[in-house]
């Protein structure tokens, strides 16, 4: 395993260079080989230009917000200047907060923390855990999956016009009529099947009966431009780290008024204001309305900085060249597994559906783990197996009995069983077309002759036997 | 303002090389000078090593616990080594869990939504806000500033005696006698004075009265060795930007029963080992026992393995090799300061206490925003002025109505009137020689012949006028 010195012509095929692009990795046949990261789904490679922003930066790090020195100034002003990138990035509103977060898990989970009392919220069972389960003091009502885009905009419209009025009689109108304040968290693609949302429709159903709406962009706005003005979205939610910004933050935006009148996220200094001590011993404590309000502790600037390097990054080569050089990837992709008649692509909206480079998939006859298992050993490609953090939608998308399915991971791998869990391959701006070539090379290969090794699970994952 | 690629000769002088060390700021008089990063209690440089270590792994960097690939696999190796480097770091016990959250304040923010129902919790008011005010939903005694570590020990111990019996008549024993559970915390240095509390015996009183207690370590730990079995604490909370490791990571480590017993901090994806729907239509979640239940959300990797680098860097060189240095470092400002008799040190337990490189103080005469100004733009000197996150200690050490004090941050400037902040100095494993010198002789000069420049407040700073 070693990085070669010698500049790549990989980047020369991908919109924008990353790390790692010319990592090798041993195969399990012999030899090395350059390997394919094909999990971006879960966390993208580092843009090149990326590291050297934040490589740039990190000699002039310092405390953020707090010091009088010379580089806390400059650390403060760029930490604010991030802010400013990502509200502009995700077309916020002029009174819209950007709060760095550390994820969209964390944001999504500030968000359920910031709900008005007696808010509920409505989330189709389709999404990754990180938008449906956050809401645990919330009555949360899980919407089936649709099988078109129309019809989740029907879903979610018979549940908000069915919706049960508060049971806090205060917070009906003097008519008993309105129920209480309402959420939707909403995906803008999944994260399984790679299909793009209708979250324009979703946005106008919520607003149209009285409830807010937040997009979990974790798997879009990599792939997608975001804008919440454009979208009519009241927040919007990513990670750095599938934004090829991988240090540590995500970003929750959007409307301000829930967040200033929430309790803090984090207890602590940055968020406070004012701290005395009573009378009678206790501690009063004034709070910032600000994004700090949800920022307590030293910001993670390097995090921040990072991401509002990735979002100008994106922004300069132009989503338009983005989405066209994805398009083409996703077609081979598509093209390729469509010659395996053993390939079984996972899709709610159907094969034609419109979707990012996420791309989820059983092959007849193997067990999901043995075949990720040997793409990596064999070929070097990285894609992932397991029920992808979205155990609901998988099983429903796998179409079997959700109490003997596979956990999230490698479960036992018994060949020949019906599938437990799926394959998922991902790509993005980073990824060279050989990559994605040698992928569809791969999958033909073991289907046809199957694996050159045999495997076997050890401590959750599935290795090459000795 | 440039880095020099010219080696600094500076990292002889100190035991660990930093980032940083060769970069210049402009002076308002005129010319550039090396940066004297003296606010490393708020956030320290990165340790070159540290930078070394992360940029070597960031080409290898692939999804953590999730991935087939050989890099997801390398990922998550790196990762859970980086875990055990930390418990072996912070002396932990063999069945304790080590907790990667983004910063002290998050640490304690967990380790606050994991207190057993009905927890009593005890801070001194003297704490950082961050272990001051997380207890939000428990029943908090605030005890008063001490003036020596015995009486410390000594108001803890009678607090702990007079504690309330639990309203909650389930939780109390058959006698009636015994409360609930309760938890204290304490800082193991002094976020403002530097000074070294009396850990080990704060932790043996809380135990005798049948109490557990954390351990803030964000100033100890870069400082001092710091473990959990010797000192008898059950909890350790540090942030890797205070520990030279600046990339988004903190630690929460100790006790694994509470943390197994609460509910998740974060819910979703990587906390849920399994999630289902019910046949009504909810959800069920089974989640992790281990770690990963209060981690959901894909892990900072590149943070948490920057914290063990340090980690072992800091092990390497030795404790006792960082102590002796700083403790002349220590030495060399307070002999410094005690020149000038404007000077005051901020002190609990009096000048000759064992403390960390943090020394805060105010200058008779001057507003503490103009005299942390003038270090910065007269000499380079990056210090903090302010309340430093801890608002009643500073408010009791300036010892003035806490009604008039000034808030987080720079108040207006008003020359002449009493302190209603304070400066702080701080200092480590980094720090040459020569920036506590330029500190000493900064003091002296302005103290002596006053600012050369003016300074007005811009947007809560301190500046130089135009």
């Amino acid at each position: 395993m070693s990085v070669s010195t010698v500049a790549s012509d990989q980047s020369v095929c991908s919109p924008l260079s990353v790390l790692g692009r010319d990592v090798t990795v041993p195969l399990v046949t012999g030899g090395e080989v350059t390997y394919a990261a094909l999990d971006y789904a879960a966390s993208a490679p580092a843009l090149q230009r990326v590291w050297d922003d934040v490589a740039a930066y990190a000699p002039y790090y310092g405390s953020v917000h707090r010091g009088a020195g010379y580089l806390s100034q400059l650390s403060t002003d760029l930490f604010e200047n991030a802010r400013r990138t990502v509200a502009e990035f995700l077309g916020c509103r002029e009174d819209d907060q950007v709060v760095f977060t550390r994820s969209t898990t964390d944001s999504l989970n500030l968000l359920a923390a910031a709900l008005p009392a007696d808010c509920q919220v409505f989330v189709f069972e389709t999404e990754h855990h990180a938008s449906l389960l956050p809401w645990r003091e919330a009555r949360v009502t899980y919407l089936d999956a649709p099988r078109t885009p129309q019809q989740a905009v029907e879903i979610l419209e018979r549940a908000l016009a069915d919706r049960a009025p508060s049971p806090d009689a205060r917070l009906r109108s003097r008519e008993g009529e309105a129920p209480g304040p309402a959420l939707v968290c909403v995906t803008g693609a999944s994260n399984v099947t790679g299909e793009l949302w209708p979250v324009r429709e979703l946005a106008a159903a919520a607003h149209a009966h009285g409830a807010r709406i937040a997009l979990d962009a974790a798997q879009l706005a990599p792939h997608h431009p975001v804008s919440a003005r454009d979208l009519g979205v009241d927040w919007v939610a990513f990670s750095g780290h599938k934004l090829y910004a991988p240090f540590g933050a995500g970003v929750l935006a959007g409307r301000a008024d829930w967040l200033r009148e929430a309790e803090p996220y984090l207890a602590g200094g940055g968020a406070s204001r004012k701290v005395t001590r009573r009378a009678d011993g206790g501690v009063d404590v004034e709070w910032h309305e600000s994004a700090a309000r949800h920022e307590a502790g030293s910001p993670n600037v390097i995090g921040a900085y990072a991401i509002a390097s990735a979002c100008k990054a994106l922004t300069e080569v132009g989503f338009d060249t983005l989405v066209a050089r994805e398009r083409h990837l996703i077609r081979k992709v598509g093209e390729g597994l469509r010659d395996v008649p053993e390939v079984k692509v996972l899709s709610l909206f159907g094969d034609d559906a419109p979707r990012v480079g996420v791309i989820s998939f059983v092959v007849e006859g193997w067990n999901s783990s043995h075949f990720a298992a040997a793409l990596s050993a064999e070929y070097g490609i990285g894609v992932r197996d397991g029920l992808f953090c979205a155990h609901p939608l998988v099983r429903t998308l796998l179409g079997s009995d959700p109490q003997v399915q596979g956990e999230c991971g490698a479960p036992e791998a018994v060949p020949g069983e019906k599938s437990l869990n799926a394959i998922r391959v991902s790509f993005g701006a980073g990824t060279p077309e050989e990559h994605v070539e040698r992928f569809v090379r791969a999958v033909k290969e073991l289907v046809r002759d199957g694996a050159k090794w045999s495997y076997r699970t050890e401590g959750g994952r599935c290795v090459p036997t000795d």
